[in-house]
């Protein structure tokens, strides 16, 4: 699903304001890496048809679909991998072969971080993993981790456009963040970076993680400290006359098309907010005390009426079960809306098919999942306490499975009332 | 505040659909408890004049009003004390001299579980503390602890109609309850009790707390079980026939007016529910994730926008600092909002002038907050940690005070954008 649409007529190739004719380049070239990759390549394999040179993206296991000229890699997500590793250094063996009369559509989507990644000579997957697991358990907030992670990275904080150049880079970028911060998606491997060594190591001196970190890791930033190692870009590079970037689509779009759905099958629909962020089962009391309202009094919304929320809220793990922050959410939502008798369903789903370490996108609740809980002596609070959402959606018939569904903009959420 | 017009016509009394002769009874009372109750039997002195023959009604400390008639007294909340069983003993008595031909209004708030209570014989008022406070870290949730409370009591559960009876009995409740619950309200002293010594005693067994118990606690619920003493009011007791309940106000009534006055300053309002639950630094993230689309979208609300929501917040307490739900909700509020440049204020706030053990009614954020936050040095981030959200908002002007309002319909919380 490409939310913006891209058009060509002749040779002209139009997305949103802007557009390209394609018979000033010589060779056009497709890159890519995320969950969504596959998909976006296929779709621009359809719209460029001949005029597309080669391809190369890197998508996470099972996001793999077939494409014509266009070649898909699967690799490791979230954990980066050797075969992630590998695929990136072909992906910049591939853009070498780009002259400055070459035209390179780069598609990135959310995953795309752990997917394109080249180390530093003499840092070693195991050295990357372990900063970051420090990184990450250390309390540092997503800039603080991303400008030491860009720093121990050869393709991200832009460096990946440096690659490209001298051709010419056109990003597609499907965005997974909230507000669309474009130095998050994938890291900003085409993004101008505003960190520097200096940064990164006043990051790790911070969080006292200089005498834990990998002796590589240490010795590569030092270096990079004492300017023997080349900076990521910054936003005054050269490099980046020749790079535009465009976001096709993201959960806002994501929202609208969802809205028309509603509204086409009689609903009333009201969308709260793109942006929502915060513990799931938390969420969830807010998004029940909505609807419940909704359901007495018809406010904020008309019945029939669906409400729309779009975003990526988290889950903090105590319990030993299976579940995603989806599937958590709708548990935690059915257990605040066991005392409704009324119809109305709830539904939660990460727009990738993918929510948590779970085959399923996320799962969805209403008045008979209750009822068949209790016929089956299922004590929806236990579930929750232990994380298990999918054990217990499984029972009742709340969870919702897709597949990759390739796209990747954050999580839905939507409640019906009839 | 009283929300639901009281009207008076020559004898007539009329309060929504019901009204009532003054001239068919003989001697008119007034009792009551909760944090409004001060308030309330003012107003009812206002509206009967030289018809009210007697009344009394027990209020937290700091929450009297001089009344003419109606004598008011202070006592402990939330934790009862002697004061407050004194006062309830006293309130018996008065309406022990009510007879078949008298109406006794009654008036009840928030609060008035603690401020009102007679303990059986034998049990102190240190075996009632201790029972409720393993009631309150056992587990069980509020209709489990109710069942106990109403059978270690004289009052609850109904226990005080039967004390009005034979007078008739008017019961006029400021709802501080999600739902307007009847038998949550104050303990429901008016309202019939499903549970048994039966039930009361399951939950003790349940969350094993029986051999934990007070000596004298264990004895007299043995001695209910045995069938020795009067169970609370079952619904079929003829004692109802003469009572009738109505809500006066809640916090659905609190949020049109709040949203009427919005409207005259010129305000698009829009309130997404009166019944908010969770725990208030999640809540905060949602609010703030909705303000921020209004802020960027127009939506759900087009700017000038007013949102507004009521309910009741939970803390989970794990630092030191002082605070209440609604200043722990704003500071959480303020994080989410520090990228936001543009004007905004949220307010959130106890309706009864109180948010937890501080002075305050709650709190208020806007941009010029963070910038004073920033200038003074202050991490907003550990003073939430800390649960110090007093602390933070009182440097940096963000605590609201009202002092006691003389109502309590849960909390208000309010965004608005210019």
């Amino acid at each position: 699903m490409i939310q913006r649409k891209i058009l060509r007529k002749n040779d002209i190739i139009k997305i949103g304001g802007s557009s390209w004719d394609l018979d000033k380049y010589r060779h056009i070239y497709v890159i890519g890496a995320g969950k969504a990759a596959a998909y976006l390549a296929r779709e621009m394999e359809n719209i460029l048809g001949d005029r597309l040179f080669y391809g190369q993206v890197t998508v996470k296991y099972g996001h793999a679909i077939p494409c014509r000229r266009v070649r898909v890699v699967e690799a490791g997500h979230p954990l980066l991998d050797e075969n992630g590793l590998e695929a990136t250094a072909q992906i910049l063996q591939l853009v070498k072969t780009a002259g400055s009369q070459d035209l390179v559509f780069c598609l990135l989507s959310g995953g795309g971080s752990a997917l394109l990644e080249k180390l530093p000579e003499g840092i070693s997957l195991t050295d990357l993993r372990k900063t970051n697991h420090m990184l990450l358990s250390c309390g540092a907030d997503i800039t603080e981790m991303n400008s030491v992670r860009k720093h121990l990275s050869l393709v991200k904080g832009g460096q990946l456009a440096r690659a490209i150049a001298p051709a010419s880079c056109v990003n597609l970028i499907l965005s997974d963040v909230i507000g669309d911060t474009l130095d998050s998606i994938a890291s900003g491997p085409t993004v101008a970076d505003l960190s520097t060594f200096e940064t990164a190591w006043q990051v790790l001196e911070k969080y006292q993680l200089v005498e834990k970190l990998p002796a590589a890791v240490q010795l590569y930033l030092q270096q990079g400290l004492r300017g023997k190692i080349p900076e990521t870009l910054k936003p005054a590079d050269p490099v980046f006359e020749k790079v535009q970037i465009i976001i096709i689509g993201n959960n806002w779009e994501a929202l609208e098309v969802a809205q028309a759905t509603a509204r086409a099958c009689g609903f009333n629909t009201l969308i709260l907010t793109s942006r929502l962020q915060g513990e799931a089962r938390e969420v969830a009391k807010v998004l029940a005390a909505v609807v419940k309202e909704i359901i007495l009094n018809n406010i904020p919304l008309l019945r029939p009426a669906c409400l729309l929320l779009g975003g990526e809220t988290t889950v903090t793990l105590s319990g030993s079960g299976k579940g995603g922050r989806n599937q958590e959410l709708v548990l935690a939502a059915l257990l605040a809306m066991q005392d409704v008798q009324s119809d109305y369903l709830i539904m939660s789903c990460g727009t990738d098919g993918t929510d948590g370490p779970t085959d399923a996108a996320g799962g969805m609740i209403f008045p008979e999942i209750w009822t068949s809980a209790q016929q089956k002596n299922l004590n929806a609070r236990a579930f929750l306490q232990n994380n298990d959402a999918y054990h217990f959606l499984e029972q009742t018939g709340g969870l919702i499975k897709t597949g990759p569904t390739g796209t990747n903009v954050m999580d839905i959420l939507l409640a019906l009332v009839p």
